[in-house]
């Protein structure tokens, strides 16, 4: 089979810096362009350091972009929806890391972004990516919102008792612990190593943006809250979901629940050992790789269950999970360049 | 004024190690035993490295206990209560930093620990040893029961809104970040280093002992659900309390509340600031500090208030909530010995 | 091509849970047994969690070890020539990532490892276990002795100025700054969470066992001084080796000579950036991967030339380098199986 | 005793922030002023969130200074020397936290600092502020130049060998570990915490600045060579010093040595113990404290002696440092202000 080529545009940036880890090491991809425009004319390693000898590419300049069949979007929020048209020209394929084209809704858009959507005569052209609820849609689809990072431990975590229609009574609390690598590449004051390492502190306790794609997402539309946590990690996101089973239920149905919705699933572990000392999904162990690992713990006195999910957010919260819809929108096997398991210890 | 000798019990562990750190700092107090079976006959700056050069004191063994005017029990689970006999011979003054006599309820001792109360009859004469709440009391008292770390940082984050009977609509959702050294200087498989660093996992999902605390303590009996999650620190405890506040009420009140039920409060600080990129409470800048930082945001659309709360587990978690009890108790100023502020960076 | 069977001895360690994860990725091989005597009957993604999902091995005992085509001995130190009677009857390659047949000279292995060598007639047979060192005699070699990961990382740094012969005037310093996944996964008082984190401490600072390694391997036996350094990490080697060249050697002479003998070498890079911020070698972004990464500066005025070398302990320090060794000795491609390129950030 | 007014010149940053946080708990020693021009009208603990309750001081700007009995410069390199003529009007005591007055000699400045010096005419009326070596000249000093932390952890590390005259035989190899707050409160690409976190990188293999200071302050003119790594701590130095020590010595005499030259000194802790982990110095005992550990090791086979020592950067290698001189110029106890001990765990 000849090799699709791919740009990535914004591939100094993590996501698109992910991307191009995992096409690197793809059967059927072949990346022919990387742009930036802060670096343009330096090999990509510069940058990335881990590709080194891996790879000669260079950046160039996004106006020095040419056709490719895939093109991925790596861009500052805002920027694949402003210059669509021109990507559009390029290449068939266009697989979306921003949020541009996450929301179907634009009242949904503009509550969450606090703005009118650029183009929302573009939004229905767009497949929300995720697997695990979108697959059939996928399947040749050429033109990819991948979710977003906390969103997608979200709603992994709590799919499959919505989707079984599980009456929940109580509102759902969410809390995400997330590391730094999620707010990008670009430095702060807040992400200067000094102030940030070892601290766990709130960066969004109401009104978080991925709000909008569990609205959307999740079955059902039971009232759900969420709070997310910066962590002292570069990578890795670990989600506590806060639900509360009806009378007569059990965790026996909440694990049925879960092995019924996610049995064939390659990247979804559910995550339930009596021995050792991993009984729970932990980040840590998922550093590179596209694993979601999902557990639960269920309290039998208030019905109250603590669901689990972990992820490498760069990986299946990002790069890993825009890879996975590629190779279904392509028809190949699921988990094509997508193999490494992640470190221990 | 002479000083009050002290005997530290269980010296060797991170909660009397951290006590012995202080007294040497308090003008009123001498530290003039510390005992461990393991290392008796070495200094102890064999085992707390940081008192070197600070204390010439050797451990001993609990067999050689001498009288004492305070005496400061830092034993694992069970030992307080099951040596009781000897240690009320030797110090008017006894203050247990473990769980034996917090609860106050033998029923709700037995449902958290599983097992029946061994010295139930001296639960009365203990006060619960937490200034914010039990500031009356302590005065003059002889016997505390030093409160839980965690326990501590979800009761302050709560307090004030129970305290004024705000009728609150839902459950209470509390989430506490931990770090490693709330589990005490005995290593295990889970705390090898290779393993726990940077580890993200719950330990505790349903059934936290410090719960029968939140129960016994928080006034009005709401309906409230805590997990606990292990964190890559090794101090600190970072914790969100999820409230719904009812139809009417609005973050002024919420604000009022605290302002108003820890006004003259040494050691809590509200964290509400606007600018900067410290607006949040977090356990890094709190680390040896007996400082309890709390801060808030609400949500309007739902009424959801997330309350964080930070604290050094074995400062105002433990050790530093001790000394400010004995402080009280001795009628001494409430912030001696307790003066250090915490790093930045 | 049918696939070699794979028996791993000792393989819930961090050495052989690392060959176990790379071998699971390799075309030619198929891991049939893995040991513990610890874990027999559990899956072994209860230790390696890892590979949950990836594999169905369960542990058995070492009693009930079988034949297979590579036999892999990750034992603790003297365990492999203790029972190498039973092992060298099961498998016709052996390779031992311990430390047992890495001195051909018995009473350099008295020197440093304190006791005499217990199989002495057994080291002739074995090929010291570095690529680019000894890859012909590792041509159809069936006993492989995998080489130490701090003497790796030190070796590697110093070996092309030694083998061209440069006439050091000065004694060779070697630093090593080592993560605490080096000690193994059997936890002590000095690997617990709350005393390791965060911790920068000489570990060994004179007579560490692996500058017998250096000794015998170095050519030109210079005069070379080896600090170990324990750092917060838990994978990652960083190794500096001052040394100082003569007159009229400049920078340029010494980057000749690593282009020189590393020319073709798939797993060492060069590293010398004039721009970014990743100029030098760091252990961080080798987390997985088999890559030795080299740079080096120069003092034009003193002659000291500062080399940097950085590995992941666990795969070119032990089990990266073991499986690169045997795909040498298979005359397989030198990569299978290390294509893994390591994480950023 | 009436305190004495300080004023902090550049008190946004980690320097001055230290400063301010180790006076406010000084008995002697009033904060009055503290500048930024950043920051202006904002109160200190925008910046420095740990004095949150402890003082409720504003940030002013320079233009804004007023007279103090001391002053305490924590500007950027270049600015104390350039805007010494205010300064010197404004206060009778002036502390300088920054390089500009530590060199004496100016042909050594240009060397390292690669420009002329712009004020050379005051270099001889500051005291290098380094109590160990200079505290005669520190008594009733008004001009006191404080000395930079990796140049102060070696000097401590090697004084007491070099002041006894000891003969080395070798050049001296200087290694210093280092945490990221040595940079300073301002980011850079290199700072961003995805790319610093877990970092083992070397910053400075050749000319560091701080070699003048060794050049400088160390007695005998030993060859010696200075290399810097970045680790991933926050705060903390470990400095290894190997030096030879001439045959016919032994490591009891070096012992001797060190405990002869710093017998007396306050902050200077000889760390050489037999038992339990904390044999060797480690900066993470040290956050926040002004001791120097020092530690040594003997290679008797070779005459190599092994010099380690570590500090808090911040503290003993700048704001305790510079504290600690104040007080020995006003005549008071050298402790005062000082106290903390440092963590443990």
């Amino acid at each position: 089979m000849s090799k699709l080529s791919v740009a990535i545009v914004g591939g100094s940036g993590y996501a698109g810096g992910e991307f191009l880890r995992l096409a690197l090491n793809h059967p059927h991809l072949e990346v022919t362009q990387v742009t930036s425009e802060r670096n343009a004319g330096d090999p990509v390693h510069f940058v990335h350091p881990n590709l080194r000898g891996r790879t000669h590419l260079k950046f160039r300049r996004m106006a020095d972009l040419e056709a490719a069949d895939v093109l991925i979007l790596a861009l500052p929020h805002g920027n694949a929806a402003k210059h669509f048209a021109r990507f559009e020209g390029l290449a068939e394929t266009i697989i979306d890391l921003s949020a541009d084209f996450r929301i179907k809704d634009p009242e949904l858009y503009r509550k969450y972004y606090e703005e009118d959507h650029p183009a929302p005569e573009l939004l229905p052209s767009f497949v929300y990516g995720n697997p695990e609820l979108h697959r059939e849609e996928l399947r040749g689809a050429t033109r990819i919102a991948c979710a977003g990072c906390l969103a997608t431990s979200a709603i992994l975590a709590l799919y499959p008792l919505l989707k079984l229609g599980v009456p929940l009574p109580k509102d759902i609390m969410i809390t995400g612990l997330v590391g730094s690598s999620a707010a990008g590449a670009s430095g702060s004051d807040a992400s200067h190593h000094p102030e940030r390492e070892g601290s766990l502190r709130v960066y969004k306790a109401t009104g978080h943006r991925h709000h909008a794609e569990l609205t959307q997402e999740l079955p059902g539309r039971f009232p759900l809250h969420l709070t997310a946590i910066s962590t002292p990690r570069v990578r890795g996101i670990l989600t506590t979901a806060q639900v509360f089973i009806p009378d007569g239920y059990s965790e026996r149905d909440v694990w049925g629940a879960y092995r019924e919705v996610y049995a064939d699933e390659p990247f979804i572990r559910i995550v339930k050992v009596r021995k050792g000392i991993h009984r729970y999904p932990d980040p840590k162990l998922l550093d590179g790789s596209n694993f979601c690992d999902i557990g639960f713990e269920t309290d039998d006195e208030t019905g109250r269950v603590v669901i689990m999910s972990a992820i490498d957010n760069l990986v299946k919260g990002t790069a890993g999970h825009a890879l996975q819809c590629l190779n279904i929108a392509r028809g190949w096997d699921e988990t094509l360049g997508l193999e490494f398991v992640g470190l221990h210890p």
